[in-house]
């Protein structure tokens, strides 16, 4: 997935850096893990392992059940990418409420680029679609899972927010294009990407969110 | 063993339909997951996961353990039974009490063929008897466990219910069965369903319960 | 390791009785989760697979991650030690208390112990040194994580104790011993657990902790 975007860039003259959007990513998906921490009054050690299991947790589940190795054992990047989180959170927590908007975009953009290299991944192994689709959103979204879990609450995307659908709809779009259209990965990736990004941008301001589930009283 | 069971059926001129039953036991089982996404105000694509998680989720640990795909992501089947069981309860939310043991036998009955699949699939992978019995165990229960863990509730089996224990008594019957009489895996593969099934609705019906710990006051 | 040490145990004519370390240090570590259970008031079976969790499951964590079958599916030993220290818990119950510095230090010779047990796994099978390093600390420390889910807790070792952190810091000086003054994996072992044991003992006793991650209020 990098190396085609890194390709695409070159193709399209854009500087060939869409690899830094990943560690950003990754970043943002540690700073949110850390904040919310934080609000448990974690010391500095805990922070940084809720950090690390929202920004690498969604993939670690997706290798394990693709049957490879986690992919940040062997690439010290994304611990790096933690610990800056966690130095962050440490130097500017009083002004992260008002780099919210900042991190937002970053988390949506790199909730996208989870999606996409997901879905790549899962079809490389040979898998089905439906199965790259939910390998995608699980990429994606289920750190979020784990992050609550670690800090003892329900997991927020069961409840509140537009967020593993807005996965699943990126991955549709990906199959689509790339299956149904025949358009190339470069092409796929960045209309599913945009796909996640709109929807949880609109998702967000316009309070979009799922119908709650009426079951029985029991 | 749906191969064995559908071969038993056609030996004992039954109809070859055992395979049924898987389905309806994951759809049992998503039920019980649903139903309690939804008394957690859960939305619906939680509700879903919950739900998955519940029926599936026993095997994929499972598959994990035994270093092998989890079984789901190759055949779409059982995902769509958990998609049926989100709109069955959308559709008949209120009339779920009063379907209550209906659901409770298919789920009963469920938990025994998972508890048999998880066993003979550990066994055909070269484990000793004892990690078979683990794995069945693993399968039938732990579903449960990460649905309770996903709406942050102490894990029921570990509490209230004979549910994993006569798992582990069928288990015991399955070994008993298989090695010590040498009865065919069909026979004991029956002989087991119904050691659990019997414990579980005894155990229900009566009351039953594990005597709790007592331990220190710490 | 266990080979190492015996070695090393015949070499410095102290009986070859290392691999009882790991027994007791199991035992203590299900001990742990049984008296956690216990006061959340868990059935037997409950106590028993939190213990069992506590026990085992930092090293299954490990083993899923190196993509090798969890090292207790194929040693019932294992699965011995939990259902002793069950027992124990049963019979003992009120004395624990008593017994508690006595459990405390097999618990911290036992965390020093898988440490290297898992770094020394993980560098055999040729992943890098820092890798082995987290996977030392998982080893020890994640078991105590999935108690504190299954008892539906915040984890400890993220609030209140110095546990994972002395786990890297053997870590470190394993690694150091190791690659760097290119001393024997025995001694590097040694020098590796001794570091544990006294920072654990030391945090203890003098109340050291982590700072604790000041945030934004959200």
């Amino acid at each position: 997935m990098l190396d085609l975007l890194q390709q695409l860039g070159l193709a399209l003259r854009i500087p060939a850096s869409f690899v830094i959007i990943e560690f950003v990513g990754t970043m943002a998906f540690a700073i949110s893990g850390i904040r919310m921490a934080s609000s448990k009054r974690f010391d500095w050690f805990g922070a940084l392992i809720v950090g690390m299991a929202t920004a690498v947790g969604g993939g670690t589940i997706r290798d394990l059940m693709l049957g490879v190795s986690p992919f940040w054992l062997t690439n010290k990047i994304y611990v790096i990418c933690c610990i800056i989180a966690l130095l962050w959170v440490i130097t500017f927590g009083k002004y992260l409420i008002r780099q919210h908007n900042t991190w937002f975009i970053f988390d949506t953009i790199g909730l996208a680029l989870f999606n996409v290299i997901g879905i790549e991944k899962t079809l490389q192994m040979g898998f089905p679609l439906w199965t790259s689709i939910i390998m995608g959103c699980i990429t994606g979204a289920a750190g979020g899972v784990i992050r609550d879990i670690l800090i003892n609450e329900v997991p927020l995307i069961f409840r509140k927010e537009i967020y593993a659908v807005a996965c699943i709809a990126g991955g549709l779009v990906y199959v689509a294009c790339f299956r149904l259209f025949g358009l190339p990965a470069e092409l796929s990736a960045l209309f599913s990407s945009f796909t996640v990004i709109v929807i949880r941008v609109l998702a967000v301001r316009y309070h979009w969110h799922l119908p709650v589930l009426k079951g029985d009283e029991s």
